[in-house]
């Protein structure tokens, strides 16, 4: 194919003119020797991603990517040299005092009229991209019940319902043999009542507790009529608890058949971002791609939340300034400290972040990481600022806090109300989500030819100079109008993939 | 049933002599009124497990049971009335200094010889009691792709190989977004590596990995040659990923297939004790059927785990005495530190234990509910102390320590080497574990009638008198045997609900 072979031309992508570095985007790397149309040559061999020197650095001379200074060279660095991480010394953590507060607040793009998507309408207004039945539970001391009761469910009932897309088990590892009054405990327990309220379930949410645990299950159902809660030490047998519960799930689909998908605006959209197994091309292909989608979502009046505290930190003094307000600043480096302070607590700091995977993609350090990633949230200004597992309550481009585990993020979004993930990848995961479709974003063709069955979109072009990033942002904001829409499955769904709901709590387990 | 009228009768258990409080025992609970064979009258109405008074009590009176004091009376309360958690002021937590050491060692009960069960015979000389393929992971990223082959390989695999009890799924929520250098990441990467070493997987284990992760799959594997480890972005796609694993999964199958049971001795078990769901007749009846059942296990020569130090933390000074050297004991007092320090990073303190279930069942206080957890241990020595989640290494008593959550304690205890568990339960729990078989023991006959289908044995006979505490111990100790030669299926594994692996991991997540 010409697009393959044109990849094996030598390519390195400089993002910011005043960079003093740049990745190698061909596939497969480039040997030692090879000369670029610019007249540079390589010293050495280079992977896919990894970094090259475009100018002779000093030992301590500060080494520059998007712009801004990822790390200090650890002795010389020769033109054409690899800039291997073992060459680039971390710059200290920034300061959270003294950041500049919305001082350069973006103006509104302008707006993009008129666009809609076919969703289900919720009784309280809210819209849905799925019709999914969801059982949620207490604790943890249920889910063997649940889960059997979800298997005979799945066999036997809902083929009758064919409007009904599944059924979706909240099964999680809270509700008991945990310090349910400890401070930091509002957060899972947030989570967890917020996960309930998920517009996807349509208000139709049915609770299984046990009786007996810490967390009861009235404290996570909602006002409506239509919630209810099975307490199992309330049944007379195993055999009695599966039946109450088939009941009580028939009744609940009888209900969601009979839904149909309506035209709704973007405002009733709420989009997630996320990335997980970043390279060095995140920041280039896939993120900002998904960044330009995200304007576009934006401009036509949908929600965006960008999340991972650890992959933002060091990329806050970006960040602050583009706060709608100072109260949004404020907030913006509230949880920046929250985090600080946890780490510290368990004896780490940010450079617990950056995976082995992240590092053989080219990626020296967690400044490098997260200039790449905050590249997903596009140029809105911030509107809102969610703590962990807080429901959006703002339009526009929402800084949702959570930790940057891929699960534990995707679990709080949920929470936070996403409809949709977009999920961005370099290295490759089977990620998924029960509750909500997950686009994956590849930042390379070559991940997504290995896994044509997996990754949805690949933003490969970008970086042989096929598409721009525009072109590829545009593809997947109208993948995005599809796949919330129910016109086109993602992978992960038509596999039935997807990941166990990680809560994130800060609080002691007894 | 003359048992059922029997029941009705007025009982209350005073279970050490110098006590001033004993519990209901009558199902039901007793009337205001009630006289009892010994003259007392209530005085108000009572529910069952819950206290009276025996003697009158003045304000700041201690309140004693199982001859130790449990709290102070907050205000007088008369002889015959209801001692509610409300009048009960906890005591301060004991101080960890000045501990009796190996001071009342106790002398080993007579040997058991001869004693044995049909268990598997594993290649490195341990023994199993279940038959089992397991599937480990080293990243919550897999999950998805992995449940998917599971659920291939039961249905159109295992059914051609019928020694293999089962495949299993050991998914977690570790292994990437975590922080993996902190100091207190030792625990969890320990019980996964333990986890995968488990004897029921006959020393076949599978890893699944995704390669980018920051648990490398190689720290999981065994030096085994028959470990084998999948790493799913070598694979070219989903579909290629599954029959990937279905085909290295048959290939253990084959070889699973092949065992058959063989005699072994009882120095091949390993048992774990948890309870769960307790009330104040845990500690009278189905506790110290269990602490029998210990006591008859490890003069066959055993190894039986008891657990949960949140649960022994207020009655540690009556377990330093029993531990068989005071390098035993201070390992002891090591772990009880290590809590306290670990809670009280998180804002609380061991009153978060007890749940609303455990205080409706008659339990005042973790003090009360301590005193009753430990009768599981019975009355021999304790021979070793593990951190969580390490294998056991010497026979006998051993106190692993673990949260009590007892999906954590299940989780711990099976990474320790568990073959089998006895939970007790007083409210009623469907608890289960995938790797090994529960036998669920209830407090009363009233909830072994109510939930016939989950409950393996009742300890109720007890609180009756119609049954002593020997005779239901023996009882016990004959169903693990039982179980544990595949000749009686527990409950949990006849309807195949079994709770998720959850790893206690103090360190930060990122």
């Amino acid at each position: 194919m010409a697009g393959r072979r044109q990849q094996q031309r030598p390519i390195y992508i400089q993002v910011h003119q005043a960079d003093n570095v740049a990745v190698i985007a061909t596939e497969g790397g480039l040997p030692g020797g090879t000369l670029f149309p610019c007249g540079l040559e390589l010293k050495e061999s280079v992977p896919q991603g990894h970094k090259i020197a475009l100018t002779d650095l000093s030992p301590g001379e500060p080494i520059l990517r998007y712009g801004e200074i990822i790390g200090f060279a650890r002795r010389e660095i020769l033109r054409g040299s690899w800039v291997d991480e073992s060459l680039v010394e971390m710059p200290p953590p920034r300061s959270l005092e003294k950041l500049p507060m919305a001082t350069r607040v973006p103006k509104p793009l302008p707006p993009l009229e008129g666009i809609t998507f076919e969703g289900f309408r919720n009784p309280d207004g809210s819209a849905a991209t799925k019709n999914l039945l969801g059982i949620h539970t207490s604790v943890q001391c249920v889910a063997g019940v649940v889960n059997h009761a979800v298997r005979q469910i799945r066999e036997r009932i809902l083929p009758r319902y064919p409007g009904v897309d599944d059924v979706v088990a909240l099964n999680h590892t809270y509700g008991c043999g945990v310090a349910i009054d400890a401070p930091q405990a509002v957060v899972p327990i947030r989570t967890l009542q917020n996960l309930a309220r998920h517009p996807n379930f349509g208000g139709e949410i049915l609770i299984v507790g046990l009786g007996c645990e810490k967390l009861p299950p009235e404290r996570l159902s909602t006002d409506g009529e239509r919630g209810s809660i099975l307490s199992l030490q309330d049944c007379r047998g195993f055999e009695k608890m599966v039946a109450s519960l088939l009941e009580k799930a028939e009744e609940r689909l009888i209900r969601l058949n009979r839904r149909s998908r309506v035209t709704c605006p973007l405002s009733d959209l709420v989009v997630g971002l996320q990335c997980g197994g970043s390279d060095a091309l995140s920041g280039v292909s896939a993120n900002p791609a998904v960044g330009y989608a995200a304007d576009l979502l934006v401009r036509a009046g949908a929600t965006v939340l960008f999340s991972e505290v650890t992959e933002v930190r060091d990329a806050i003094h970006l960040l602050t300034p583009r706060a709608a307000d100072s109260e949004t600043a404020r907030a913006l480096i509230r949880e920046m400290e929250y985090y600080d302070r946890y780490l510290e607590s368990g004896g780490v700091d940010r450079s617990a972040n950056t995976t082995p995977g992240n590092r053989k993609g080219g990626l020296a350090n967690i400044v490098e990481k997260s200039l790449g990633s905050i590249a997903k949230s596009g140029r809105s200004a911030i509107s809102d600022v969610l703590a962990p597992g807080e429901r959006v309550r703002r339009r526009g481009l929402v800084f949702a806090a959570t930790p940057a585990s891929d699960f534990i993020c995707g679990t709080l979004q949920l929470a936070s109300g996403i409809h949709l993930q977009v999920f961005t990848t370099g290295r490759g995961t089977p990620y998924g989500l029960s509750m909500a479709p997950v686009i994956k974003v590849s930042t390379r063709d070559e991940l997504h030819d290995q896994w044509p069955d997996l990754i949805d979109i690949s933003a490969g072009a970008v970086l042989t100079g096929e598409s721009t990033v525009e072109e590829v942002g545009r593809k997947i904001f109208l993948r995005i109008l599809e796949v919330a829409s129910g016109r086109k499955k993602v992978w992960a769904d038509r596999w039935k993939l997807s990941n166990d709901l990680c809560l994130f709590n800060p609080a002691p387990v007894t």
